[in-house]
């Protein structure tokens, strides 16, 4: 009997700091039958992201928040099971928000079918889904880069900044990228080809960046605001142009964000900070998809997956983000493909 | 003999918090003569700016900051009293770089030669001198403001948000004001045509904006940082454009300048925060000097100037900018015209 239910996984209590077990009820439901017009997917792999933590918070953002009791947000991908919509058959590859759960009942309206021989399927849900075209519009559309411009990422090992990074070499930008470990930062310079990377843990990050940037900053993309962003704000050269992404060092924090004090610097440097939302990006994500397969198939471009098996282990695979503790796209796998 | 010094104002100290009258010391000198070339100019007024703080800080900006020993830097208007250059003659009237002082002995070509016709001198230092470049060019190039739109502006009884609020009016913006006293609000409101506006010493100001901001707030032109840009932070619109012109509330802290905690608004609504320095549009104040004097004469657009005698007060009368006590552009008279 239990191959006939579906387990979910639902937002049960407001997290305050990282997000707790008992802030979640793990639910095994009738997998539901979809209806004219629906269709059945059994979810394999949903992405794990740092704005998962904000959507949880009842607060007024870009998307509505959770509501306690629903099926916790998430995008994934999974295959067709049952089709009550002639464009979909069994079999058939998409992603869409599933949420964390092994089966996903929707409109097939709200489906994207990928093809998946193009990329091992938890790629759709990095370089080549909402982080990659995070990182693609994120950087082009806000930042501008020239080429010999400075970039600057933060988060760069994750699976935005990574993309981040890559694109503004390929454009030819210098780059720097900052990380919390030495493998990553290791990884970004030898295997990604980034110009340099400092180790935030370890290092003193104003002095590494000021060295590594001796013109300063021309462009930084900033995951995770805080104090990096404050130090980055002192460096920035004439004109930068800053894009807010994210502030990944803040969304646990139960006593407020921390406001970038160094923001002043962009009078003095007649600069640029700039907040943007991927999904307004919607119709533009096929030019994204395109440049990013056709940089990965140059081998200009690589991408890491960290995928965690399991959808018991929610909770602690979504923290793992916050502690830096992902190495690469983090993907919670939760069903066999 | 007394006629024949040059009375000056010297930056002795780096002032802590407000300036003192300890910071300065006040000398006599004798009056320069000027070589081939040169031109002395009887200072007649100079113009007491929030930057000016600035300036007196021992940090890297947009500008150097004043030696100790060295003149007080003040942008100021004279008259040519003796000149060793063709292009300027005795009794020309010149506005320049002028220092608080009596008499300026510079080369020629750092001198603009202004018509005395146009406008009383005060008004050269205001509405028509940098604070109108600054709000022309600081609201019209960084924050394009389209018709319809909702403008609000701090700092709006002062040199440059006045300007700023009018030219957003005639732009066809609904425009608020955020000023610090009564009567100048309401000033703002029956004299300069701003739609509404907010006493921030007596009202609670978010919840003021929030009423006179249905639709949120659409440009927003910061002349005072702190909560202020706080609140409006969280009460943008979607797009909402942000000029950075200044951060009188932060100016005289002697415990840092604080952040914007709610800066992440930026992202959620797709915002963009930033700054310029009016020198950047050297080549084009004359294209903002043009417009403004003729919304002027057209009676659209309304100045005033606060004019304080004595050379002697410079202090006292600069600390006035940061306690809100001006009403209008604050002008030191220096000399008899």
């Amino acid at each position: 009997m239990a191959a006939l239910q579906n387990r979910q996984v639902k937002l049960v209590a407001r997290p305050v700091g990282e997000v707790k077990r008992s802030d979640f009820e793990f639910t095994a439901t009738p997998i539901p039958k979809p209806g004219p017009g629906e269709v059945l997917v059994k979810v394999l792999y949903v992405s794990l992201d740092p704005a998962m933590r904000g959507w949880m918070n009842d607060v007024k953002s870009y998307v509505p928040p959770i509501g306690l009791g629903e099926v916790m947000r998430a995008g994934g991908i999974g295959r067709v099971t049952e089709s009550g919509d002639p464009a979909f058959q069994p079999g058939d590859t998409v992603t869409g928000l599933t949420g964390v759960q092994e089966y996903y009942c929707v409109p097939a309206k709200v489906l994207t079918k990928v093809d998946p021989n193009l990329a091992a399927l938890p790629r759709f849900l990095g370089a080549l889904g909402m982080p990659g075209m995070t990182a693609y519009f994120g950087l082009l559309d806000i930042c501008h880069p020239k080429p010999g411009e400075t970039v600057v990422v933060s988060g760069a090992a994750g699976a935005v900044g990574a993309v981040v990074g890559q694109i503004a070499r390929i454009l030819g930008c210098r780059v720097i990228g900052i990380a919390g470990a030495a493998d990553k930062c290791k990884y970004l310079v030898d295997e990604l080809g980034f110009d340099a990377a400092v180790n935030y843990k370890t290092e003193d990050v104003r002095k590494a960046l000021k060295s590594h940037c001796p013109k300063g900053i021309d462009v930084y993309f900033d995951n995770v605001g805080g104090e990096i962003l404050d130090i980055v704000l002192g460096l920035i050269a004439r004109k930068a142009r800053i894009s807010i992404c994210g502030a990944i060092s803040q969304y646990n924090s139960t006593t407020g964000v921390t406001g970038p004090k160094n923001y002043l610097s962009l009078l003095v440097n007649r600069a640029r900070m700039e907040g943007f939302i991927v999904f307004d990006y919607a119709a533009r994500y096929a030019e994204g998809m395109k440049a990013i397969a056709a940089w990965i198939a140059e081998g200009k471009l690589k991408a890491k997956e960290d995928v965690v098996p399991g959808i018991e282990t929610f909770p602690e695979t979504l923290n793992k983000l916050f502690r830096g503790e992902n190495f690469g796209k983090l993907v919670l796998q939760i069903g066999e493909e």
